[in-house]
């Protein structure tokens, strides 16, 4: 009984802050250093076993998070504390671990997340900043915050979004729920919140890239609604850069 | 007369922004980048003429400034707004200049200053941040705000901060004045706002760290009275690290 009680397959919960800054993205590839193999490698140095990291979303290169969520089965017998310490103890210092929770062997980081939040960082400002500039857009162009915030009501909802999507095949299914979209305003630096049941590859950024069209008065607000309709990527804007981006949290 | 004008000596005053993690800070070292290095070469670039830059204050390798103050003479005939943007061009984007200003030739960015302000920042927290990694220092261990708090009476007015600076000599004069120190706590993040007439090698750092100590209850708020009078440098705590530092402002 023992023996088997020690060998049990244990699913672990991973909250992960990291800067995407020197990192390819959240996702493996070759010859270039990724979050999820940074991770990964340091697992399998602590349990001493091969470790498979499911992660709840992929972040591109140059995007952070402050609340990836990403799980990992493993039979090693260290508390979620233990682990904690032991993975931040073998991490490099732009990648750390929030929190450790044993979950039940059904949950999946990916598959069970309801909503993921994306906060998107802009510096309307005339003079970029030296200690922000991996962590916001510059923008020192003139800028309408209030048509801005006009977009937000024609892209809340159940949508198609083909035409804000960067990489979709014809056959892929574009339909995503954005549940809020808010934007404020804090000194120089102006913040777009976006919460929603899943996005396609560069989603985000590109919302916010069109919601940008819109504060310079290239397109209209209610432009939005055609954009969406014609589920084609050339009418949207252009994704905004990746280091303005955070995955802030999942909820599961 | 034309010919007189333009080649007269006009003194540029900067207001600069730096990430000081990748310099040796501010001085000029040899084989290391510095920011007056940085900059001047920039300067020089631009002016095609030698440059002398003179600073507000040294900071050392990792401290960060928002309001770093120098200045430089030139005969060079750009208007303020076109010196920012080809300087800014110039730099890396770990250094920005935010203002620039044409002033008395008889200014001196660092002799002028009538006081500096100083930003210390904590992240009192269990786990420490990998987006804030660089401008913060990481204190997971059990502190009292109320004790810290207790150290400024103590530290304010005209002292003889001998036992707080690292490299002074005997005949050095110690004397300096603190108007004011805020401790302010916001979230994970306590925030040491120091402003005096002036500041001695790792002063602010190493008032950090003997705040610190209180913190810990390590030495009690009232036993820095004695520290001060000691003149003894091993009386004081040791200079917290560079990297939670920033240069906010000069006034003048």
């Amino acid at each position: 009984m023992k023996s088997a009680a020690k060998n049990k397959q244990r699913n672990i919960k991973l909250v992960i802050e990291y800067d995407g800054t020197n990192y390819c993205g959240w996702q493996t590839q070759k010859n270039q250093p990724s979050i999820q193999e940074t991770i990964t490698k340091a697992l399998s140095k602590i349990t001493g076993q091969e470790i498979t990291l499911y992660g709840a979303g992929r972040t591109d290169s140059g995007v952070h998070a402050t609340g990836q969520v990403a799980n990992f089965f493993t039979t090693a017998t260290l508390t979620p504390f233990q682990f904690l310490r032991a993975i931040n103890s073998s991490l490099p210092d732009d990648i750390v671990i929030r929190s450790v929770k044993e979950v039940p062997s059904s949950f999946n980081a990916r598959v069970n997340a309801r909503s993921k939040v994306y906060r998107y960082t802009l510096l309307k400002s005339s003079i970029p900043s030296a200690l922000n500039r991996n962590y916001s857009y510059f923008v020192p162009y003139k800028l309408s915050l209030e048509r801005m915030k006009k977009c937000v009501g024609y892209l809340i909802g159940r949508h198609n979004f083909r035409a804000f999507a960067t990489k979709s095949s014809n056959k892929e299914d574009c339909y995503r729920t954005i549940y809020s979209i808010k934007i404020t305003r804090k000194g120089d630096y102006i913040y777009i919140d976006v919460r929603g049941n899943g996005f396609l590859y560069n989603m985000v950024r590109t919302i916010v890239g069109t919601i940008l069209l819109a504060g310079y008065g290239k397109i209209k607000p209610a432009d939005i609604k055609g954009i969406i309709k014609s589920a084609d990527r050339n009418k949207a804007g252009p994704p905004a850069p990746p280091q303005g981006l955070c995955l802030m949290k999942l909820n599961y």
